[in-house]
């Protein structure tokens, strides 16, 4: 993996660079779509590629272990091979599902045991184990195995977990370098700052992580309930710390505003359930604003999704229509607000991009942040 | 609306047509993919259009009338406006709705009063109504208010309905004679034969309804739990005596052996939800049998879903990936299956016509029905 830094900000911390994958390239900032269980729920691959023009996806660790399996994974020739998906694929450690997904689970230095929410079967994830596993899953970038801590988190417990995850790090690091990629392109690690909102723990995580020089860096354990404002003390205090020269990758995070703000402070690549969860339930994300299409406001609305959007489904289908869909439960109002809101998202990232390249990222920002957030 | 006879076969009472409608051609023998709610479920217009190439849809009216509603068709410009779809569409009558899905309902000779299974609010529905909502929906083809008898049913009651349903259209006729399209276009208005079982009734219901000179007419009644011999010999009965300058549409079949069987009996327009419905369960109609997706068997096989195809989902996804994904319930299991199914529908009936056309449709047909029918 290479990473070129393109361009940098006046007025903020604000960058455009370029991962080279042996999966193809990646232009930064970049949202990659959430496609849990090897898809991208409502999408199809051609969508993700021509319309959404999503240049990297995400895979979830957790559920692909659990199904399809290794087995089948490693059988196809990796994710890729198996769900026709031939651009770059990050996948998470597995972690965050562990912690939030699955009921009787049990945190201990070797690793974390844990019920499948599938059907009760127990497992464990180490940190050994979980680099074999994204080693078979195939992802041109892996994550490393780390304990996201919830929101309040004490002090001591944010301490402790934050001190384990370094420990475990060190071992995906070795893992990692004394194992070979399976099918013929090169993989690699990303290690996660922790710390909770603590800034002397995300000073300490983030100069440990910085320490290992891996390819990529990435901030976890944010967007898990604190106010906005903290998020972005965090990642302000980090991002002056993890390599300028390696891209930033902030887990989780968020809604358009949260995006742009995060820009504005050095990360470079974002993922989140938000645009496909929120579609399903019938939230669209627009540059003006965002819309309930629930609402009775919009039953006899037979204008486009979205007149200034070039999608086609924003240019196909009306406001009425997706309203009516979404009321009675129709597959198709899932599948028109998926499209629509991950268009948005990788419109708005490609947008941030070219105003950081020609310099008027920050203006542009402070406009669009307040817009985004409207209620329409 | 116009019906050209472009061939009929030798060895068999199939034939190929062209009907044509103010929103475009439908060559037949045809099907028709239902869709229920203005939605060809998990299907996007326009993989209607350029991946399934279908030539016409069907609309429900019970579900139009319940959801969105007639003020909201009515403001849109009617359902081809509403739902995008400028290609011809058929709306049912309601009737087969309001005796499968609604609980409470009472039939006289009035019409029928029910309760949605919505919201539970009354309704009634009566020839007069059904043929003004049809209006407002503006369907290019409407159907007429009918009683669909059950299977089995006593012969005294298939009598009395049926003769209740001549009636009907009697007032379906008169009221739709009376009457304009709301939206430019114009629309035509199709009887239907009853009868249960019946050969007399059917020969009666038939000759009725020809009577009328419609110009198309229905066959509906069928494929409600009658065995196919039974069906077969009720289609070939009333083919025999409804004109065949007109289309004949067979309502709510079936397999794509019901389907081949039928075209050889005279049959020319088709609909059934059981390639979308059973899509989602799984069920994937191949020209070399039936696949249940589920089984273990096609867990590591990672062949296309159909090798022979040109569809874009049966190159570009494996039977391993749409079994995962069907298992895993989610949404693209569903999108796939549809698609691929519709697609195969509309292949079956458009190489039918070229044989038809080439004079070899009956010994394909043989050969075909033995084919379709098997488990893979």
């Amino acid at each position: 993996m290479k990473f070129r830094l393109e361009a940098t900000d006046r007025l903020s911390k604000a960058r455009a660079g370029e991962i080279t994958t042996d999966h193809g390239v990646i232009k930064t900032p970049i949202f990659m779509p959430v496609g849990t269980a090897g898809s991208v729920k409502a999408v199809h691959q051609r969508e993700l590629k021509e319309d959404i023009k999503a240049q990297i996806i995400l895979g979830n660790t957790y559920h692909l272990y659990l199904r399809p399996g290794l087995n089948t994974l490693e059988q196809a020739g990796g994710l890729h091979r198996f769900n026709g998906w031939d651009r770059p694929i990050l996948t998470d450690s597995g972690g965050y599902q562990v912690y939030s997904l699955t009921e009787v689970r049990k945190i201990k230095e070797e690793g974390v045991t844990f019920r499948s929410h599938i059907d009760g079967s127990k497992h464990l994830f180490t940190p050994e184990g979980v680099m074999d596993i994204q080693r078979t899953i195939g992802a041109d970038i892996m994550m490393a195995f780390d304990e996201c801590t919830p929101y309040p988190c004490e002090y001591s417990y944010a301490r402790k977990s934050m001190e384990m995850t370094h420990r475990w790090l060190k071992r995906c690091c070795d893992r990692f370098d004394s194992t070979e990629p399976k099918y013929g392109y090169s993989q690699t690690l990303f290690p996660i700052v922790q710390g909770s909102v603590y800034k002397d723990l995300r000073t300490k995580s983030a100069e440990v992580i910085a320490s290992f020089g891996r390819e990529g860096n990435a901030i976890g354990g944010l967007s898990v309930g604190e106010p906005a404002e903290e998020m972005y003390a965090m990642t302000e205090l980090v991002c002056g710390i993890l390599p300028g020269d390696r891209p930033r990758y902030l887990m989780g995070v968020g809604t358009p505003a949260n995006i742009l703000e995060n820009i504005a402070l050095g990360v470079d690549m974002f993922d989140c359930v938000m645009p496909t969860r929120n579609a399903r339930n019938g939230m669209l994300f627009t540059r003006n604003g965002i819309i309930n299409i629930r609402n009775e406001k919009w039953k006899n609305d037979f204008s486009a999704i979205d007149p200034e959007s070039d999608l086609f489904v924003d240019q196909q289908y009306t406001k009425a229509y997706l309203r009516h869909l979404v009321n009675a439960k129709e597959i198709l109002g899932a599948q028109i607000a998926s499209i629509h809101n991950l268009h948005f998202y990788l419109w708005l990232v490609t947008e941030a991009r070219e105003k950081i390249m020609t310099g008027e990222f920050y203006e542009w920002k402070n406009k669009m942040t307040k817009q985004l957030s409207q209620r329409l």
